[in-house]
């Protein structure tokens, strides 16, 4: 009897352990699109990443900082999320990073206007000691060294770590984006930033270059052409829902990013199977956040909402073929 | 007894006038890519539908037209893949048509070189006794006149029209070209091509307007990011195959069309599902034409290579998802 009510204890203690560990930018944005502009809004890819991985029900802990100006009531939307911040930093008499950029008509391409580094500049990432077990790391897209020392400052080794990333790390700091590289499982990129890294212009002759950099799995975005997920010899396809508007495309990445380890965190199943359903989970919540400027559509959508999105998914690719 | 002997004559009857006419140029091309040149070698939309479509062992007949210089070797090629070449014109003493292109680093654009129209220039197509009656119409790329023209020739209606055509009919033949969309049920272009037939940047838009214009069904063709299939509210996506090298895109779209027609018009089923199918079918085709100089590919490959593509398309899009 006592074995049967530790085991019981234990198993709820595992599913404890069983967390996520983002890493990223808690931030402020101001976006231009041809639909319109915004003041200072939410943003940051931390923010994004947790938004949409709340939707998967995981004990969920962030690593960020903001400045004095960050509004408290976005950190308790957080919370309220049962997303941990406690190793979220509050510098006192600081500002919170700040970027503001402009789309072109095509939403393909954008200029930035202004990147206020403030409290990034400095950033120290400190790995509190209740976040040590953490079985997933998704490392959103910052510089490389932050990516790295938070991997350092880890006990144990994730089941899983994640890194997104993006081409201005390639052109300022590849040595140290390299160092990352070799350890992580999965890098997530953008098709241009994949040619970049490889110095191959077909994907598949660029994965293979990729791959040898550390990561087994490399997901490569295509923005409204889908994802590639490539592990050893596998290669699976995942379409954007075709749209008729993209109304504001930032975050849509990190977005993306939230579901696939969202998914990922809670069916704990890290093979490549299980990651082209987290690719499509993925898919459809970023499908939803270019509905809206900035996070506000994560915030409205329901589980329900998710779900009525991924079967027009399984409908959008769903053929039948004989095969003699 | 007699009218059962009938009922098999009328059967067998039946089963051969389910047959396929293409419509598309038989001509000369010379290619230049990245990885090398070539001189004067077989082309043409029409070769390339004809030889995809082969496969499907089809009664196909073709409509076009060369000149004396054309090698009577590719049209036994043609007759001896079942494809009726009687309304194929040879003009004597004139010359076949002659397109010459450059490839770019990137293989999604090109520079036209030379464009020798010769016998296309005063072409008249007529559509023998012996082709009435096809069930299935594929307008190839060509002078939308010559398109509208073989359509009014047949005396009746085939059950399905598929055209395909291009960004040059757009800017020198757009009121034609629109004179042949309302007869059509199928029409297939490019995304650059659907965004200037409809103005619209969008997919999703510019497949609505193009729909009104006539074809009930609109396949938009991505090159390496696959292809959408739209009809009416529906909509589906087909990947195109992650490859190593694109060799040569010229006639990818032909074959992707040759393939797309000659599993419609084998399975004599036009519904929404069945393009699906069919979509991937093109697509796999295209897959091989891209691997080699003009049609050699085609030329080369067999049913189980056919078959053993398409299993690849299959498990590059295949993923499991549990709906709650």
């Amino acid at each position: 009897m006592v074995s049967f009510v530790y085991f019981i204890f234990d198993a709820e203690f595992q599913t404890k352990r069983m967390s996520l560990l983002t890493v990223g930018s808690v931030a402020f944005d101001a976006i231009e699109t041809p639909f319109g502009k915004t003041d200072k809004i939410i943003g940051g890819a931390g923010t994004y990443i947790a938004l949409a991985a709340s939707f998967y029900k995981n004990e969920q802990k962030i690593i960020s900082v903001v400045g004095e100006d960050f509004p408290q009531e976005m950190l308790d939307q957080l919370t309220a999320r049962n997303v941990d911040i406690s190793g979220l930093q509050i510098k006192k008499g600081e500002k919170t990073f700040f970027w503001s950029g402009k789309y072109h008509n095509d939403m393909n391409s954008r200029d930035t206007l202004i990147t206020d580094l403030n409290v990034l500049e400095d950033f120290n990432p400190i790995v509190p000691d209740s976040y040590q077990g953490a079985d997933f790391l998704m490392l959103g897209n910052l510089m490389p060294k932050l990516q790295l020392s938070v991997i350092n400052q880890l006990k144990k080794r994730p089941k899983l770590i994640v890194m997104d990333t993006m081409n201005f790390w390639m052109e300022i700091a590849l040595d140290d984006l390299k160092e990352v590289l070799k350890k992580v499982d999965v890098l997530m990129v953008n098709d241009g930033e994949a040619r970049q890294l490889s110095g191959e212009y077909s994907l598949v002759k660029a994965a293979k270059v990729i791959m040898k950099m550390g990561p087994t799995f490399l997901i490569i975005k295509k923005g409204e052409h889908g994802a590639l997920l490539f592990h050893e010899k596998d290669v699976f396809f995942a379409p954007a829902l075709p749209l008729e508007e993209v109304f504001d495309p930032t975050g849509a990445g990190d977005t993306f990013a939230g579901g696939f380890i969202g998914h990922i965190a809670k069916t704990k199943d890290i093979s490549f199977e299980n990651m082209k359903t987290a690719i499509i989970v993925g898919s459809a919540m970023a499908s939803f956040c270019v509905e809206k400027f900035g996070p506000q559509r994560m915030k409205e959508i329901t589980k329900a909402d998710i779900d009525a999105r991924l079967s027009e998914f399984v409908q959008l690719v769903n053929f039948d073929i004989d095969l003699v």
